[in-house]
């Protein structure tokens, strides 16, 4: 169902792969391509890790998953440093993730203020490099935090700027 | 990371299976406790099928995730029995689906005019059996569609009120 994004360039990368340190007149002709270093991409986007839900009521957000839809879900674990509850939804090798807010200052306040049914927070996709997607990224996506900060799951996390992602807080997490 | 549901629930389930045909005390036991036909499911729900973000513009969008991000991502492929133009964008074993309008009355046009910049219009979850995930669900969750339809991909799917999914429009899909 999905073609592949550009098949001169998986191509291109197996070449640059194997001439990279020579001066063969086939890579010679490639980088008159102006091949982008970009193009020879050092660090991959992966699976959605999870899609976080800002909920008004955790009890029966987690009966919605677990009692009627018949999810498996992880027990409420406050998360102060954080300012949530959270309760993991297995879904497949991904994960619904109900969020509740804990303490003062919940960055999760202002977003049931707006939207007091609850709502998708965000989403949160995987890269290989969070060090090397943030250098990547810099003039293109603008970052909510420009250097890359430990999430609620303890690994490297970087919020992108919803305004560069049409609408959506999308999360990059260290795979 | 994951607890399971209901350790209690799996065992039961177990032994409800060697047990169903039997007139055992063990079996009889277990149906005291008073396990509804819920609690012995006979659907699941599955994997995140897909998120999809309603975007103004497809190009810019398509971009992000496949120049930017460095996702596979489909063609655009006009839906026009749907009123969308949707491309895909391959992340692991799930995906994001781009949303624009297509023609009038286009069923996302009005969440565009909410959202200008955007956003997250619905998540789809897999489920095993679609028409006994329904006749499960009835009487707990409201359905904007009460029976089946043929969803984009051409399967059956539901779709779930979002005032019953905390404030999230969650479709279910046949898997």
């Amino acid at each position: 169902m999905f073609c592949v994004r550009n098949a001169f360039s998986s191509s291109v990368k197996r070449v640059l792969r194997t001439s990279l340190t020579s001066n063969s007149s086939e890579y010679n002709l490639i980088r008159s391509r102006s091949i982008s270093s970009d193009t020879i991409r050092s660090w991959s986007v992966g699976k959605i890790n999870h899609v976080a839900i800002a909920v008004p009521d955790l009890e029966k957000a987690t009966s919605l998953y677990r009692d009627i839809l018949g999810a498996n879900v992880s027990k409420s674990t406050p998360l102060p440093e954080h300012g949530v509850y959270t309760v993991f939804v297995e879904l497949g090798d991904t994960k619904i993730e109900l969020l509740h807010p804990l303490g003062e200052n919940s960055p999760i306040e202002g977003f049931l203020k707006r939207n007091p049914a609850g709502g998708i927070h965000h989403i949160c996709l995987e890269v290989s490099d969070i060090h090397k997607a943030v250098d990547s990224l810099k003039g293109k996506v603008r970052a909510l935090n420009p250097e890359p900060k430990i999430g609620a799951h303890g690994k490297p996390v970087v919020f992108l700027h919803p305004k560069d992602c049409d609408g959506v807080l999308v999360e990059l997490e260290q795979e």
